[in-house]
């Protein structure tokens, strides 16, 4: 493992969450933060993640349903490994260092994990900051969910070492990390983060070629879309259509309660990317309609207390 | 419960399971065949299922794993009452009577069920004969995976009682059965049919409009498409993309798993459909031979004791 120092850049919902890990599991991290209104945003959501931390490996002690994949190895540790690792926990915000430069998130830096907002002037606005002070070695990732890597390659300095990493929400439950490349990203660069996401205790899902949504999204979008549709359309309602799935397939939840995990907005927005959901007459229009009036009542889901369903 | 005779017509797969499962439950039934060459392979059918139900239920006394919704209300079963669940499923031919005759089938039958060839000239011949004989009362419900009611409901004489009423395979444990009208179908007998549904331990499915696949196949097959469209591209191998989906959907099985259950063939068929996979520059086309490939080498699925997965 050649990684030991690791930037992230943002301190949002994900950035936040790969920081900790990174320094749960003894990397040395780096927060690079764009203001101190950031920073002063960013403290809180670490305090809160370490107090999660603490309270679930507590919780492992004696309820296995408790067990988060992220934070042990196995399901079955003794009450002195679980303490060792709430030590671990506890102990995580010391190996992290908060800053606004861009030469001190770059200083002796091995990977960059680039979480910051959804824009892409922001993103290459910074890419191309930091390549100045980037050392030779240093591997760039990304954990953009929308935009592909080969958009940005260009502007690090290094399209060799540059690729995508994205992780899923609550990482050190749902420890999954697609790693994706762009066209030019060497095997080495690749294999490097794909040994990185193993060392912080995620699973790592290797894709061989560039791929709008990954494999997650390329799977749930078309899925949650024909229940959209099957709604919208009258056919069945969301109990019914969740029921045969579960019964079918076994899985433990059907379209309608993902679609509530998701959030409503989320779906929404990916329906309307379709130019066909601007006419009411259409499905697409129809499953438009249909998420736009829960979500005008307020009902975007599992977060808002109520989606297709109540919490 | 108005219906006491139920008349099953084909003695396939699904007809000798629909047939069998009623018996047990308790309903006369005859079964209509085309022919003695139809009756003499479906005979070794029923007493196959015989088989299975009995080892099944013998099964369940001792391990949990072995409960099938289908012949038991819970799995939660003394070895008596098993016994008795056993009895019933040993007596169920006596509850079953073969026929060639429209006539016999028609006699003071409550429920027909239609589970014949995929064939619309056989199905519309099939109705047409039988509506000659049938009673004012009696409900005919039609198995059938592709054709909608509303393209047969002219035949049978009786369109506001002609229904679809779909079973999976291996009813005694898949014990779904998606009930589906046609635009002319009344409530009473729509209510009927998921009543009898309920009769026979099947979990009734209600649709209210007319959906081509069903609820089941209308999810199915746009996720399974995505999932072969990624494999097919190159995206990412099988093991991955299944991975990705039981990680984060918690689900037991991942699309090329459901695919060898599903079983390739009916994949292929499906794929074909689509004019876009007669080219094989598109991701359709590419999907087609990526499957026909795999047919070619007999990896047709679990049946074939090999798919995507070996078993």
């Amino acid at each position: 493992m050649d990684i030991k120092n690791v930037t992230v850049a943002g301190g949002g919902v994900l950035g936040s969450q790969i920081a900790f890990q990174s320094a749960y599991c003894g990397f040395n991290v780096t927060v690079w933060l764009r203001s101190e209104g950031s920073v002063g945003r960013a403290k809180p959501k670490f305090e809160r993640l370490r107090t999660i931390y603490l309270n679930t490996l507590e919780a492992m002690k004696t309820n296995p349903q408790a067990y988060c994949r992220g934070l042990a190895p196995s399901p079955d540790m003794s009450a002195e490994e679980i303490d060792q690792l709430k030590a671990r926990a506890d102990a995580a915000l010391n190996n992290i260092t908060f800053t606004l430069s861009y030469e001190d998130a770059a200083r002796d830096c091995d990977l960059v994990i680039e979480a910051i907002a959804k824009n892409p002037e922001e993103k290459i606005a910074f890419y191309t900051e930091l390549a100045k002070h980037l050392p030779e070695k240093t591997i760039i990732a990304t954990n953009s969910s929308t935009m592909l890597p080969s958009a940005f390659a260009q502007y690090t300095g290094r399209p060799e070492k540059y690729l995508a990493l994205h992780f899923a929400n609550e990482i050190w439950r749902n420890n999954t990390a697609e790693v994706m490349g762009h066209p030019e990203t060497s095997k080495e660069g690749f294999d490097k983060v794909v040994t990185f996401a193993q060392a912080i205790s995620m699973i790592p899902l290797e894709l061989h070629k560039e791929q709008p949504g990954y494999i997650l999204n390329s799977l749930l979008v078309p899925f949650l879309s024909a229940a959209e549709e099957l709604l919208a359309t009258g056919v069945a309602d969301c109990e019914t259509i969740d029921k045969t799935w579960m019964l079918a397939t076994g899985a433990p939840l059907g379209p309608f309660r993902i679609l509530d995990i998701v959030g409503l907005t989320t779906a929404y927005n990916i329906g309307i990317m379709d130019p066909r959901s601007k006419d009411p007459g259409t499905v697409q229009g129809k499953v438009a309609a249909l998420l736009k009036g829960y979500i005008d009542e307020g009902k975007t889901g599992v977060n808002a207390g109520e989606g297709f369903y109540k919490y």
